[in-house]
């Protein structure tokens, strides 16, 4: 056990388990209490990739996310619970912190890009040691198991969440050489009708579990279907527009 | 020596030998040859961060840009010169191809994110079995090293070169929620410029080699000139926009 109070967001990357670094696994055999979020009822994904590398005697320390597609997210109902939850977890953690342990946040792709451990950081790194080992995001995962170039030279890339609105994602696809949209699920037909709208659904690819065995990746023109988890992500790549370099 | 020919573009991260993957480390094992990226008279970055982890009889093979910021981006002499450059290298790399072994091309950061390795795949994909490995950004290093939160939620993250316009800066900045400008060097001025006119130039953080001991960190407000090496990065982070869950 470590005699110092350490909080560590631990990016464990986006799902193959070959791809975290030499880093985080450093840090989950040394780390005292291993944290992870999870939807209530779900496996975590962060845990289930570090899985292979935790100590048995390691201190487990599940966060059930309290709500998520269950209230809209612009409902200040949602923004309450949220912030009440992550309020909570912060004080779980402070707990072990107090013991002078070192506590690793687990968490997929990379921590501080739309992820959940941000507001445990924000939260404790005033009052406690805090650090953030990078991982490789899913987007960058999706990309090169599809041997995808996204984005190269003067190209302008942009991450879309798919929760804006069509008018938004259409103006802002039109705007950009080369995007990612996360967060797909419900609003998959919206993203749809915005890429055809910016003159993009011919090239937009539509990727499930991007990096795992079972990863299924389409041009988004030809999914029949607009079903899809909250992970998928729609990538529109950059590189195309550039006949001299684009492929051939 | 592998019996198969193999082409595989290798991520080794934003710098820190650590954040280097276990499925980029069993490459480099695996690899008969390792070719990379240089500056002529200057060592790869890629190389450099592989250093620890090439077997003693791999082939290695490097490939020096014949170019770089002599010739403006934009002229006609630049981009032949360096279509020329990626078809000799991927010519190089065939003739290893050729005789059935696995080349590794080592790249700093994410190969298809802005990186000189795609321009080999798009040339020797259809030709060869190839595959790309994902690896953690430089600026994901960079965010990370910092523990400054980039994007959450409904955020907009968008990349910019520092090449473009003024103008073109100043208007993509003003829309996006948070931002990572790379290719700083001599475009600093004119980036501080664009922040400015943008409203974003007080929480810009200047970033040179993030992940390394020798980091330099500072808000670009405080930075007293304007030298920078091309590699500096500047972030501006959107999380900081959300009263409920910013910084207190």
């Amino acid at each position: 056990m470590s005699r110092t109070a350490r909080l560590i967001g631990v990016g464990m990357g986006p799902g193959d388990p070959e791809l975290v670094t030499l880093k985080a696994l450093r840090v989950l055999r040394e780390a005292d209490v291993v944290a992870h979020f999870a939807k209530a009822g779900h496996a975590s994904r962060g845990r289930a990739i570090a899985a292979g590398h935790i100590r048995p005697d390691t201190i487990e320390l599940p966060l059930f996310y309290p709500v998520t597609t269950e209230i809209p997210k612009d409902a200040a109902a949602y923004g309450d619970s949220i912030a009440t939850f992550y309020d909570a977890s912060a004080a779980a953690i402070a707990a072990h912190l107090e013991q002078r342990r070192c506590v690793a946040v687990v968490c997929e792709g990379d921590p501080l890009f739309y992820g959940s451990y941000m507001h445990i950081h924000v939260r404790l790194c005033p009052r406690y040691p805090a650090e953030v080992i990078a991982g490789v995001t899913g987007m960058s995962g999706c990309w090169s198991a599809i041997g995808k170039p996204i984005a190269q030279g003067d190209d302008v890339f942009t991450v879309l969440p798919g929760t804006l609105t069509e008018d938004e994602l259409a103006r802002r696809l039109t705007d950009a050489d080369a995007a990612a949209v996360m967060k797909i699920g419900r609003n998959l037909p919206k993203v749809r009708r915005a890429l055809d709208r910016a003159g993009r659904l011919p090239s937009a690819i539509y990727i499930e579990r991007g990096t795992m065995a079972d990863a299924m990746v389409m041009r988004l023109a030809d999914k029949p279907d607009d079903s899809a988890p909250y992970f998928a992500m729609v990538l529109v790549a950059g590189f195309e527009r550039w006949p001299r370099e684009g492929t051939r």
